[in-house]
């Protein structure tokens, strides 16, 4: 058993690390910290854990955060990079699960995020929390910076073709589909119900913040050497799923399907389905799997992945008990093994 | 361990029990039939359960239903009163989550469903498998008439109230709301996402086969005496859950708080809200549970109860396992720990 | 051509407004004003309007308000009872789609609505603007009250039976379940998609702000008396819709699909189905319709009106244009006679 | 006026048509035809049509086709190959809003549409029906292929770069989204509300009819030459709608934003909207316009244009109603001036 604590754990993320968390056999929930909450019975904001969660939500400055053996750092941006330090010097492991350490480039980093960088010095030694590419490193990490959603579904489903030079590196494209929960629950007018149901949008074209941080994974994995990928976000009405459509242009031929099952052979959490399928993203709800499918339309020249997740589980809160797992040396299953809910 | 078999596993009453029965740890599953899908492998029609659910559908006259300790029947309405009498012959106990064996009054029975009974004599001996009312002669019934999603939160949510005596048994009013899941995987017009997205309506109000049930239930623990109902059942756009909104006027004082409280202070899958609580259906999506609030509005004569439930797990499948359960001498909350998937 | 003005056009009713008045042949868009989007061109805010709206959001006390034959205030609650006065003044016609002028009793307005009346003379002045009751009222007012969402869908429901002394009064319920537009374009947790969607549940059980409007005109018809309502409004995971599912005793038999006939024979809006049928709100969506069907289950002595409206049109800015016509003596239909949108 | 009829008036198409129709101030309807349905009143199946349209579905051998001055069929693929040629020898004009007259190359038609085609000679004769490029072609024309939905929102959208050679035709890229009215009325699971609600997928990938269609358009407008196309179509959870983001490498300067309003400055139903926009699907529901935005994402080599239409209105019974009143010489806009419903 470790003891656990959540900084921030009013939005989606914080309440699925709690259902997560709160039938881990390995855990005891510690404390959860909100500044705007501090009193409310957790299960009073999310009667979903009425029954399975008693805390209540407490002020960051009187948490037991040091006497945790883990915290995870629900916030928004800005925030980790304040608060780790102190954690980490007293022995904390921290996983953050926003993107404060996330971009080893700082100055690419405050040019997306529009801020100072708080910790420069701590990114350096951030493990970007991937575990399908990064896995012994996460097992002995200090921090681990936890992907995001896009950059989750998008890096899985290129991949293979990455690391094996299969494809022409300047010219991915990656058309990225998001449920609503994604925007978070912070009161936006964009986020209302009735503007966003029956509609379908994309944003962000000009640029997202997701875009620095897929190509820094995927030069990585290719051995150095820029990545040209246009990345297109859009928002689908429904709550969870991301569904990534990646294109990229065949520079060598090979086994494409065996190439993807062979890669992921090993992997628990990514599931290469049978050639010619069609992944939905409800075959994923609520569970920590990325599922894929490759195709190669007519047989001409460009290579067509589907990859889907719950941006909220493999995307966010369960990858972050993944990597928890690794960190702790845990089955890396733990927890985890939730069937998704279809229908 | 037991041995457990489902007919008729293509349904969503199927594809949830196999949800919940696959990471049951006292359950072995040994066969799922269905007879146009024989040879099918399950997890190709319900990719969810990729890695976790290995069987084929077989045909029913080759599955080693025999050799089962319980099956359960996922099939359509007529389906049970035909196969579950050569079972229960050669010791298998048998839960029906379909309606053959919950009306005791075969003709009112034969009147709702338009067709002959085929078992009569097995009705009489069938235990309606509500917990929160029969739970003791569950533990020894051979067969479980699984009760139906309205009628399960109709009879949770009046329960209290009729039991002590407090309401008009006369003028009882369910409104009753219905996610489209409970109208099954069968392809009709009605329940096509266009036809049945971005709509309400209310349907059979003339009368639905639910109402004798319920009617049935409460008449029960009424101790007798017919009661009067006016059921009112409605089709709202999401895929699971049911909320029922009941109407009693009042009979007798009491402290209708305490009431609720008191009488499932034990029920380990009812939960009561604080007074003045508005439960909301997706506080129950995707596990075991009944949440119920009670409301006096202006302190008149009239009583509001509100009671959720996902119909596909308390409604249907959840308390088909939970029965199981207790049938079986393991510990009732088994396998149903699950806790709601909010957002 | 009439020149009109919009008080408040950021909302959805103010932005429906905008799609029924573009298209009027006899009126003449003036000026719409919005004290934050001052300067923004309404096509920008509701790209919908691009081609149809050119106007700009003006601000307040620069609109020409005072030269338009009518204004309408698509306004918060309190917002009409200070500003009306001054145009009513100069001659301006007025027609308040907010809840400032529909409570005669001003202590239960303030009751209800939590401020003090700031133009209790005007109150006594204002028509309710529902057609099918004060058409002739209507014809002259210089002050319309526009009604409520759910009071209109609840009103037409029982309106035949309550004038024709036919039910109880004392025992009457409306159980209506509304869209998530009705909660209104303003940045609420609550309102989010990912709260929202997939989601049903009740609110204000102990007592909403409709239920006195609902009495109050129920009342007068009924001839004075008090009328005895349970009222219990739900939310339901759609854009627009109400469906009012109203429960009421017989006090005294008649052929009450007759007595719905004749009630609405001759009214443009109101559509009394054959019986047994089930309207559905996707038939009413985006039309400035009702539409009502009465059912009497198993020939007992309790009758359900179903009766669905699109929230935002004969619930809100139809029903206002409607009143504008009736006010200038244009043809009642001027306007408004688009075809619900279906699927 | 002109006497206009439909042939198989029971899917969306169908209904859509006369939604339309029933407000056009230059159509009679003079029949609408089923087999199916022979007798039963339009407004029984579409309630939203009651007191708009009074027509009975007729039997198509007895309903007075020939007598009408223009045809269109709603019917599924092969039927009007069959059936026009009757109507088309009599002198009455047909639209086919089905596919079987829209590609040219017989050989191909036949390959994707697994049929024999009755009436190649008819192929030859017909019109290609997308105004934008073929308006005085469809003036006179006897028969008019209306385009599909995708091809309609996927050609408007790479047009204006493809008719001026800026981009490389030999790698263009469209990845669709569409609601799921776009797959019709006819009952089938995988459009059920319980499979296709709070989901996304991508289907087709190896090949959708509409890839050649597309391919087709664009080749001619290109003078001649192969168009290298990756047609990705997707389903998201919506009723009606279709978002196109489409992908293209910039083979020679230009002010592409120029470019686009250039080319649609006189089109009243292609909409171009400022740089930096993105178009949402809502933005024109219930209504005949193209909604368009180019980007050049980090100033790159690779433009991304999104295109907006409502499937059933532009993709489908808005432009066929459009293409009516060219071939009629009616105002181009007449009966088709609705404001898009938002929200």
């Amino acid at each position: 058993m470790i003891k656990v604590g959540i900084v921030g754990g009013t939005g989606y993320t914080g309440v699925e690390l709690l259902r997560l968390l709160a039938r881990h056999p390995e855990v005891e929930l510690l404390a959860i910290t909100s500044r705007g909450e501090t009193g409310t019975p957790v299960a009073e904001m999310f009667p979903s854990l009425r029954g399975s969660v008693d805390l209540k939500f407490s002020d960051p400055k009187d948490a037991p955060l040091a006497a945790c053996d883990i915290v995870f750092f629900a916030t928004p941006n800005g925030v980790a990079m304040q608060q780790a330090v102190q954690l980490l010097d007293v022995g904390v492991r921290v996983v953050d699960l926003a993107a404060d350490f996330r971009i080893q480039n700082i100055a690419e980093w405050e040019k997306w995020y529009g801020m100072k960088h708080a910790s420069p010095e701590l990114v350096a030694e951030a493990v970007y929390g991937l575990p399908e590419v990064n896995r012994s490193a996460i097992r002995h990490a200090r921090l681990v910076a936890n992907p995001g959603c896009y950059p989750t579904a998008t890096q899985l489903g290129f991949l293979p073709l990455v690391e094996s030079g299969c494809v022409d590196l300047s010219s991915l494209i990656a058309d990225v589909k998001s449920g609503i929960s994604g925007a978070g629950r912070k009161a936006e007018t964009s986020s209302l119900f009735s503007e966003a149901a029956d509609n379908f949008k994309a944003y962000g074209v000009s640029g997202h913040r997701h875009l620095p941080e897929i190509q820094q994974g995927l030069a990585r994995v290719a051995g150095g050497g820029a990545v040209g990928l246009t990345f297109v976000p859009h928002l689908t009405p429904m709550i969870r799923g991301i569904h990534a459509t990646l294109y990229a242009r065949i520079a060598r031929e090979a086994d494409f399907q065996q190439l993807f099952e062979s890669r992921y052979a090993y992997e628990p959490f990514v599931d290469v389905l049978p050639s010619n399928s069609h992944p939905d993203t409800r075959s994923v709800r609520a569970a920590n799997i990325c599922r894929i499918a490759v195709h190669r339309p007519q047989e001409g020249n460009v290579l067509v992945v589907l990859s889907v997740i719950d941006n909220l589980v493999k995307g966010a809160a369960g990858q972050a008990v993944q990597n928890m797992n690794i960190m702790f040396g845990f089955d890396e299953c733990t927890g985890l093994s939730q069937i998704p809910v279809l229908p």
